[in-house]
């Protein structure tokens, strides 16, 4: 598809149906109307209105709230109302930096509509003919997108990780990324999106880096999150992105930025503007 | 003043007391009431209403509109409703690479609140502490920001003249740029913003260049519009920016985005996110 579906693609949401999630005096996220009813039952720890759902002031510390949080998850997820949890804990801001609110399973950001944060690496190495990418094969066994291509590295951000320190542990994990390369990686912008699932709503933003590797190195996966590398010009690994659905949703929007920032896409393109534009769909 | 702040100043700007200025059946600008009600006298052209001002549909080519406005224009500088023109010529296109409904002169897009193009070269040589950009120093004798600093290489795009061709052109005018060095500049995205004027509303659409230079070039102003370059980290730029308004308005913009794509802002930057949205207000 055009490169400028991908971003679409990834942006396909509505509000309808979805109620305010309020947390410590703030919106936080957005809950469907359907789970702020089930949440009803736990009148000691939120306020269910037809104008939004919010944990109760008088939780008024992370602690309670996560407790809080994870004690009803627990039984909505025995209602099969809520994803079995990932047992990975999410920061809940209103914006990125901002106060940490409440912590939340990572399998739980999208049924509240929290926004979600993650760092994107992009494993290159430069050539005379343009870089070339590092590309990952997500493990068949992956609950999202199982077999689909994947930049170098890549994870979300748990509660308690800073972003570099989050870049070094995923590099590490995923491609054995020695830690004195990783700490090369340079920051290069932000994707995000907007994006309606089966399970809620993903209102990501993915911090970019790029990271220049010499050309003898070879990812090696250590977790088991990743089937294999190559290793494409990233010229091809656009075309790939442009012509099929080979990479992971948002990959798709990773290597757009790549290209974009690279000079792999020429600024007569006709959607050059919209695209630099649309792969930051919200800050 | 905070990074944040040259983006909000550079969008400035309100639609009140403004008419949509219609050109071949699309809106391709905005006219201020004041002069809206001065073009009708010329009811053979110009379709003036409380709605908007419209290029009469009888004017049917290219040819014929720019003619009436020339025409139309040189009387309305005479009666000082409009800026003397520079003698160069702009496209005027519903959006960029559309097809070319009029040509207008360079000093009146302001006034008509035309989208306007151009080209911002980063000349940058890179280094182990990161790179160090060629800063120009804006002609005293210059109309619009006199004596600021400004990229090495900037300018708006004329009709007739591609993008690549027009930096080749002006890194040859303003920064004698051999034409095999110019050739290696890489598109790296576009920055964008709206913003209220004297004359009117700028709607400035920049084409972003890298272009990395070897170590020994000196860049030498030939046109008489640079008086002079200087050489210094792209971080002390940076914290120029960040300190000062020695920068034309719109080079802060360029400069953050040079330096976000350099890595040479922390993601944890508080307004990073907002930053690397803002730079592109409009697409």
């Amino acid at each position: 598809m055009a490169l400028y579906d991908h971003i679409a693609a990834c942006n396909k949401h509505s509000f309808d149906g979805r109620l305010p999630f309020g947390v410590g005096g703030v919106q936080a996220g957005w809950v469907r109307e359907d789970l702020a009813a089930r949440m009803t039952r736990w009148g000691d720890y939120f306020k269910v209105t037809d104008k939004g759902v919010d944990i109760l002031e008088s939780l008024a510390d992370v602690e309670a709230r996560s407790k809080a949080l994870a004690e009803a998850g627990a039984a909505l997820v025995v209602q099969q109302a809520l994803p079995r949890n990932r047992k990975e804990l999410c920061p809940v801001m209103e914006r990125f930096g901002g106060e940490v609110l409440m912590r939340i399973d990572r399998a739980w950001l999208e049924p509240f509509a929290v926004k979600s944060y993650g760092v994107h690496v992009n494993g290159y190495v430069p050539g005379p003919d343009g870089p070339e990418l590092w590309i990952g094969v997500r493990s068949k066994s992956r609950e999202v997108a199982p077999g689909k291509l994947d930049n170098m590295v890549a994870g979300g951000l748990p509660v308690g990780i800073g972003l570099l320190e989050n870049v070094f542990k995923e590099a590490g994990e995923e491609a054995s990324v020695p830690e004195e390369i990783a700490r090369t990686a340079r920051p290069a912008g932000v994707v995000t999106y907007t994006l309606d699932t089966q399970a809620g709503m993903r209102r990501d933003m993915l911090f970019i880096y790029d990271l220049e590797l010499p050309a003898d190195f070879a990812p090696q996966n250590a977790d088991g999150e990743v089937s294999g590398f190559v290793k494409w010009p990233a010229r091809q690994a656009l075309r790939v992105v442009e012509e099929t659905d080979e990479f992971k949703f948002n990959v798709n929007l990773v290597i757009i930025d790549f290209a974009i920032r690279h000079g792999l896409i020429a600024p007569d393109h006709p959607d050059y503007a919209r695209l630099v534009r649309g792969l930051r769909a919200w800050a």
